[in-house]
């Protein structure tokens, strides 16, 4: 077994705000995130898939397949987006780090499993400072 | 003369957007950056500043204060924001990365000589693949 | 289960050198990190919790809240510091980076639980080249 | 237990090319790493161990005498070298970033455990957009 | 006037060695960079290029024209080559850092004018630690 | 003309204190840095020599010579030591970034001449946030 992993980014604008909430309660949990203008991101994603090595490649997957998928089902419908309004696979979700990387899982499971790997773990960096880490739900 | 030079950041939303233009040529010209619902980028600034070092202090300019200057007068204004709705010296101003860093030199050029040193550069990073740099009008 | 890491980092001193090995014998074991007037390091530190992500808000912890734990209880006691005589909670020990990593690990980890995630990982670079990762001691 | 990691890195040429297929196909799956006259990497080494905290010195590992044996077995065959051609123990292995991760592995594992470490880890980073990890063959 | 950075990368393979010397003199003034099977490397080049604001657009010059400019006259024909073998412009010029991006200035020059913009600056990087500026031959 | 860069780093540890100054006014102009026990960093220091290139090595010069004479008379002084206490170059001067890096001008000059350069800029890095660039006397 071993673990490879491609990054890839894209940049967006999101806000954190729960539309039941008083704009005060807003502030006192999301500060800043809840201006209500939006502000945003250039978000790193690092893919990390598992699997056996072929021994006539030496590749576990393919990796310029496995940046097509990424950039299909994800980069493509994120970069340059409002994550609270432009996104299918985001909609009635509140666009935190956790909840995007979460979706991300989501969208590529299915499609890495046909690639001939597992993913293995959604890393989503928001900030130099912040980064979250999703290895699935089981 | 030696020159020294500061690094903060802001988050921020923004749109390319020419409104006197049909949305063909807003995208012909802004491609992606046109998205009606904005974007956004984690912004790097780079604040350079010349002069005498101090025989005393060692110091050309104190970065404490040099650091609190860039803060109220630039990333308190910009950081969590919508640099085309959100911010008093960005309006009119197509938020480009080439004016927001005209617009900032403008914002400290006179705080800075108060500091005693001479701002030399602004320099903003809107991605890892592109900057810009202002050295100032004349 | 998600894993959410905050990075923040402090600047200190400190020296390798056991008070009851000859000067030689520190020199063989430390190297140059027994230099008799200390030497520094740029630390950076990478606090990862994990957690269940809250359905309202969509953060498994508030990372305000964690980073001003961070502050308070080690940053603020740390940075610009001398780690061999001004910390409290490095008293008799040896300030490798092994050592400071399993420090900051007990000295987070019961003001983490009260957040309402897990500790999981303490991860402390001293240099670009070289960092340690603690699990804690189970 | 404790993991501590070193970062070191070579610079070496390769190719990806299969001697049993023809061009086409070697394009097909290669791509343009396949280019029958070289192309090159800055690759970077992190290699990491696992131990207890000694308590005399706080050290897990040397890691000086950890970086001396990585520069001996591997990065004074790899730096400055040709992958496919000049390294004995990658001949008649496919110089993908999987298969030099385990290959480095294979040669790292006994020297470590005599330092009174167990290997735990190579990561292996080609470009700034990939890198493989390798936890050992069971 | 503004100066506007836009950064790319290549991978390639090269070796410094002079067919006129012997074995010896090569080593002694290129050292491991003579190895006669290559080795390689990640290149980092930054194009910067100075020119007006546009008051239309707030662009200087078109990032996106810019970058397929460098695509097409310099990646394209660099990435995944023997920079002593496969690369036109490079014909009978040893490939160090420094007549690497004199070439590139070479290839770019009356292609920036045409953009409307001035070619300032070629900045390579060939490892972590060493790179090359030239701001043209006047 | 060409200019080359190289980089190269010490760990050290320093205080920034007036010895005729009460220690209030210590405090009030260096803050956090006139910690009597000392503190420290990683510095990252940045050598640009700037040179015609030589028709036949297409060096302007030969880097490997460069490293050497910037560790023989730089860092070996500086690394793994104390600023304030422990570097001949740098006594009855105070160890500000400033200062530090004019102090290494005056070291190199001399040398890389000999070497056919010219020595350009020092730059040098103390943290992350802030550096200082010092391109000589005249």
């Amino acid at each position: 077994m071993i673990y490879i992993t491609r990054k890839e980014h894209f940049n967006a604008a999101h806000k954190l705000f729960h539309s039941e909430w008083s704009e005060e309660k807003n502030l006192e949990v999301f500060g800043k995130c809840a201006n209500p203008n939006w502000h945003g991101h250039n978000y790193y994603l690092f893919v990390t898939v598992k699997g056996e090595v072929n021994p006539d490649t030496g590749y576990t997957v393919n990796l310029k397949e496995l940046s097509t998928i990424i950039r299909v089902h994800i980069t493509d419908k994120l970069d340059h987006k409002n994550l609270n309004l432009d996104v299918d696979f985001m909609k009635n979700r509140m666009p935190t780090t956790e909840n995007v990387a979460i979706a991300i899982w989501e969208q590529l499971d299915a499609h890495i499993q046909k690639l001939g790997g597992m993913l293995h773990c959604i890393k989503l960096c928001e900030t130099d400072n912040n980064y979250v880490e999703y290895f699935g739900g089981s």
